[in-house]
């Protein structure tokens, strides 16, 4: 993995990733395709969107139809068709929101599979195992997640913002941290992602090597990013820095934000933590977010994002715009001819009125969710697009003001 | 409308329909888009398999969105962004299938509303008004349609080939129809539905006249076809022929077939009735069928199909190939590589194994249905033009011959 930062701007940086399957211009969005697929569009309509990299969830892969298979298959790039970059997550941040009778040890975590209640162990060995088997270019560690761990069983049926399929968004995850037993668990478990995270670079490394315990790994140049754990704190987050960066990844993401926290304490983690990982390196903020969380984390020196938003809410019948959202159903627009965002240059802004849309989603035609999704992902793609532009020319505070400007944040 | 047969090769006939909005091909295959939207495909897509013409559900858009608001918008085309030709039944089928507490009299028929259960009427005039203000390109008359009527309502759930949105194919409606009181049945149905053609048209043609009752025509040039009823009997078909020629439509369909009776019956009719209709104008068979139904069809004499089956096949996963039928969540497919038909140029076998879309319908992911959908109406409307081509080059029994030799009828 090859990664070159060519311009700045403040904290803001654009810049050009390369991965063994192709170039990805950052700050960069990131698609969620948990199951091999982006709901309810198509590859296809997937790159017309500009859609660079795609995220799998290793979680979900490994259950269903497993990594083993796969393998077999050549890879998860061949398995599903889709010949552009892919990023897998470890799968601990579903083990922690989706599956049951979670316990975790030193090892690593037990489990019981969402689907059928099978018995499941995941450690820092086997999550790297599995992304090596799937292949992706991007691999990330396997880490404790506090937050959801917090908010316990509530989150069975949601799964937040990384994981495609779960119904209501989760809230209220991240605030339990802050306090005096929570904050020691925060600490706790941000040390203990630390150990799990040089285990996971010890694994990679070895399979580097030559071929280990019948692993078939199928993606030579796979990347392996670490994950900075530390809840809200500032210190815990500042030595969670420290620590991973000395194991030594291809580089970082901040994990364990857009778990139910006030929007301004993510920012304030974000700009604390971010100009702390190495400048050389992409920085991926996982789980985020809105729009305007977007434009913000960029002008934090964020540089990779993914968020389940713009392609769940789409399902939800809600369009993401340059002024804010829009219910669809809503009555209002029953005979509005225009179309959903008439700024927008996207398949379903360009061909079909708010008036039809709103009869798709009344009708229960799952044609409407996905002309949803092909706005909402083009919307944030192309918001990804002007961003980078706006870098070449020293012009992103300027976008970032008339960003906020026209949006409404609900 | 204009319709010049090209080629022909014993009854079967090549040819070029004019619409309003263009130039339709036939013999031609028309995907269903019930209520304004094609199932679990995009426009776009629609358009890349190569359709040239789809068609409407009167009855499904008059209850949702009303066609009022639809002529408000400018008529259907503009309504659903779809600039191609667009065919509409008269909602007499539907009501027949799918609504409840059905009453005919001589005036018409009244019926409560699958959605909300609201009284409605329709009538020979406001089913032409209804489809008046729709403006599609072909408009047909309303009909009594027995089959489903004897059936009753087992098949309130159901909507049978000519409408999506229901469950399971509707069977043995027709078989019910062949003996003594539903025999007179069947020619009280034929001689109705010719009384109720010669009203249909003489709506139409005060419509093209200027201003009938507040009724907005959304397309001057929509044509109108009649509809050949009288069940399984031969005697009745040709009396039905001879009433709804002698009214004199822009072109002729047969109804009433496709419900349920044996499929050499359905053949035997065809080839009994198809060479009746005037030679000069397009024929058309309703709610036909499977894609040797098309080829023996066509061989009788028929121009233009729709029918349900590949796209609702597609969403139960079930694909048709030039070998018959794939069951995609068979287990036996689970690590398959191959294309789902390997002889196949369409955008689903092009890029994806059966393991891949077994794992997508395993999962529920909707875009399996997508996919599957676009390889189903690839293959039929790649079907049509492999027998158009024939056509031209004299080799339509040729086509006929190696087409059933691969094809296995399940």
């Amino acid at each position: 993995m090859q990664f070159t930062v060519t311009h700045t701007e403040g904290q803001a940086r654009r810049g050009v990733l390369h991965t063994p399957h192709g170039v990805v211009e950052t700050p960069v969005f990131m698609p969620v395709g948990t199951r091999g697929a982006v709901k309810a569009i198509t590859h296809r309509d997937l790159e017309d969107a500009g859609a660079q990299i795609i995220l799998g969830n290793t979680y979900h892969l490994h259950l269903r139809p497993g990594d083993d298979a796969i393998a077999r298959a050549g890879g998860l790039h061949r398995f599903i068709g889709w010949p552009h970059s892919i990023l897998t997550d470890s799968g601990g941040y579903q083990v922690f929101s989706l599956a049951q009778m979670r316990k975790v040890t030193e090892d690593g975590v037990t489990f019981r599979s969402h689907l059928d209640g099978a018995l499941c162990a995941l450690t820092p060995e086997k999550a790297t195992d599995i992304q090596a088997q799937l292949g992706s270019d991007i691999a990330m560690v396997l880490d404790e997640c506090v937050a959801a761990e917090e908010d316990g069983g509530g989150r069975a049926e949601g799964g937040g913002r990384r994981t495609e399929g779960g119904g209501r968004r989760t809230e209220g995850g991240g605030r339990r941290t802050e306090g005096g037993k929570d904050k020691d668990h925060v600490r706790e478990a941000m040390e203990r992602s630390a150990r799990w995270a040089q285990r996971c670079r010890t694994r990679l490394l070895q399979l580097r090597e030559g071929p280990v315990d019948g692993v078939l790994v199928t993606n030579a140049g796979q990347a392996q990013f670490g994950i900075i754990q530390g809840g809200t704190d500032p210190a815990l987050r500042a030595e969670s820095v420290q620590r991973t960066v000395e194991v030594g990844f291809d580089a970082y993401a901040i994990g364990g934000l857009s778990v139910g926290e006030p929007v301004e304490v993510m920012y304030d983690v974000v700009a604390h933590t971010a100009p702390r990982l190495p400048a050389d390196r992409p920085r991926y903020l996982m789980g985020t977010g809105l729009p305007d969380d977007l434009v913000e984390c960029v002008a934090r020196g964020i540089d990779m994002f993914d968020c389940v938003l713009p392609t769940r809410n789409a399902r939800n019948g809600q369009l993401l715009t340059a002024q804010g959202v829009i219910v669809i159903k809503n009555a209002r627009y029953t005979e509005d001819p225009l179309p959903p965002d008439p700024d927008c240059g996207c398949y379903t802004c360009r061909h079909f009125s708010r008036a039809y849309l709103r009869h798709l989603f009344t009708a229960g035609e799952m044609t409407g969710a996905t002309l949803l999704t092909v706005h909402n992902l083009y919307f944030y793609l192309d918001l990804m697009r002007r961003i980078r532009e706006a870098l070449s020319f020293g012009s992103f505070e300027k976008l970032r003001q008339e960003f906020h400007q026209a949006f409404s944040r609900r």
